[in-house]
């Protein structure tokens, strides 16, 4: 029998998810446990490259409960995957550092992504925690030993700056990380119900994954559509019209969905039957995820023992290959031969007795 | 009674020391521990921001242990001072990490001191590592929550930003460290024997502290002086001359240091006597720090010894430190949270018996 490969991923701990988050990656994320041993990281640490205030520290715990509850509510399997809070993982500072010195300031500064994080965070200048954001990552997704890391397009170069290093650290000291690949899949980006280019949290325009049945009515009911159409028998576009998307995305009677399309182009259904069957459409789609965290939210404390049980597995990964890297650099090697002989030392004046 | 005020200061470990580390550094350090708490430290993570290789960790334990040696042989005493290796204090790469971000690229890259390590280390771009060295340095300070540290000109700028860490570490979360005062020494190079500007055990023109009476008999008679003298009876130049500023230092006779330089200026004494007074001044300067390396070197281990004990010490410290800044952080709290509750819902669990 061959070993599953391993895989890391996960998220900075924001809270909640929405449907956004469901179609760029959870859905993706539950394809592959079955056939990897997944490593979600709560990346905390990673908050704290842009906003390290207390403010956002103090939302860590909850923030990582409901995002938990959200992978476990969608079908993340704690018996199959580890969900581990990063900053409780002592051996990923210690890594971090060692990869610092294999890796310069101008290539770092190549990497485009950071630059859009200043602006995003509206940073005046680049925080050095910021720009050593992708080494933190190499770090993470070392520490199990990944073989894959599943991102989008645009953190293609992350990873590509993980193998660099690790081969780095595998010439320069010894063979102890495997070089990952690249799952560069196709990370869809979801419409908000807005119809801004994006679903967020922080723009009002999500469908959460946690939305009761009445609370995802009222949001398709306020959906963005086609603004020419200002009567039902008004022809409508159907391309790029938000409604539409979320159609083909989470209601699985085509029939009924192509029907919609036709009678909206040719101005023969109301705004209001589309919505009411998009709603219908979101909520069957909620309805499992629903009864799953109910489960989980059931039993009190149980999401914080998955994360807190995945943290202990994690730190038992992680000591082994921090222990595996440190060897290998020759670290280990000096404060081992000191504390050996300060230890004889020690017996041998004790054989001798007290003077 | 009042606390003692803390210190912190080190050296990197390349090895034995030499009488150029003795004036620069060593004499203002027996002279502070009687006064302050001092911390020692053996900075190995550091030597990895200009020199990650194998090659040079695999020295650290020799060299910590010769430079220790040389501390003790001096007189630090390790009763009243802490000695302790770097790379062995977990906590060192945590703190390091918070610190990364809250300091900017740009502030790192207008310290001068950092193009000149890259310079002096033949890199072709700066490493990130070396760039957050002035981070790892602050985190070593703030460690101990050191109140002063004893730096020369040249390292100002590193302290000042050490201090705008602490300060800005305080006012985002809580005051936890102090803000640590410059003790900016007059902090002499001593020159080489070859007359080259600064001693250094790799351009071997050094005399060590190590060295035994032959040994610096051999390298006092080889000594660069003035190249213009080129028999007895032709006057020289006493001023920049490499022996005589040896003589103003080590030679505590002072009549015989004006008697020398008078009968050198006036061509009446041959280079031959001036050496030979030398060697003896500095073998008597050596004598007793040859001793007190006796005593050391007697007891197999006592060094390694007291390197273990001061990084248990230091761990101590260190371990408070970063609990009090990880609680003003709110860090402790989300992991603290998670587990507890984690901990509650096993223990409810197993109450209720197995199911």
């Amino acid at each position: 029998m061959t070993e599953k490969k391993r895989i890391l991923t996960g998220d900075r701990p924001t809270g909640q998810l929405h449907l956004g988050h469901y179609v760029g990656s959870l859905q993706n994320r539950l394809k592959l446990q079955s056939t990897y041993e997944c490593y979600f990281i709560i990346a905390d640490l990673h908050m704290l490259t842009t906003k390290p205030t207390k403010a956002d520290i103090e939302q860590i715990s909850n923030n990582a409960r409901d995002m938990a509850l959200d992978y476990l509510a969608c079908g993340i399997d704690p018996h199959k995957s580890v969900i581990y809070l990063q900053s409780a993982v002592h051996e990923v500072y210690e890594l971090n550092l060692f990869f610092e010195n294999l890796v310069t300031v101008p290539r770092l500064q190549r990497l485009p992504s950071l630059k859009d994080m200043v602006r995003s965070a509206n940073l005046d200048e680049m925080p050095f925690g910021l720009l050593g954001y992708p080494v933190l990552q190499t770090a993470d997704i070392l520490m199990p030993r990944a073989h894959l890391v599943p991102v989008g397009k645009d953190n293609e170069a992350h990873v590509e700056l993980t193998r660099e290093i690790a081969r780095r650290f595998n010439t320069l000291y010894d063979e102890v990380f495997p070089v990952p690949d690249v799952l560069v899949g196709d990370v869809p980006t979801l419409v908000g119900t807005d119809g801004q280019a994006k679903m967020s949290k922080s723009l009002g325009n999500a469908i959460m994954l946690s939305d009761d049945v009445k609370t995802v009515e009222k949001k398709v009911r306020g959906m963005f559509t086609d603004p020419n159409r200002i009567r039902a028998d008004v022809p409508g576009r159907v391309e790029g019209n938000p409604v539409f998307i979320y159609h083909d995305i989470f209601n699985p009677r085509k029939d009924e969905v192509e029907d919609l399309k036709q009678r909206y182009r040719e101005g023969t259904v109301g705004d209001v039957e589309v919505k009411e069957k998009l709603s219908r459409a979101i909520n069957q789609f909620l309805d499992p995820i629903r009864e799953k965290r109910d489960y989980y939210e059931s039993q009190k404390g149980l999401v914080d023992e998955v994360i807190y049980e995945g943290t202990l597995k994690m730190r038992e990964v992680a000591s082994q290959t921090l222990r595996d890297a440190k060897k290998a650099m020759g670290l280990t090697g000096a404060w081992n031969r000191i504390s050996r002989k300060a230890e004889d030392a020690r017996k041998k004046r004790e054989k001798l007795g007290q003077s």
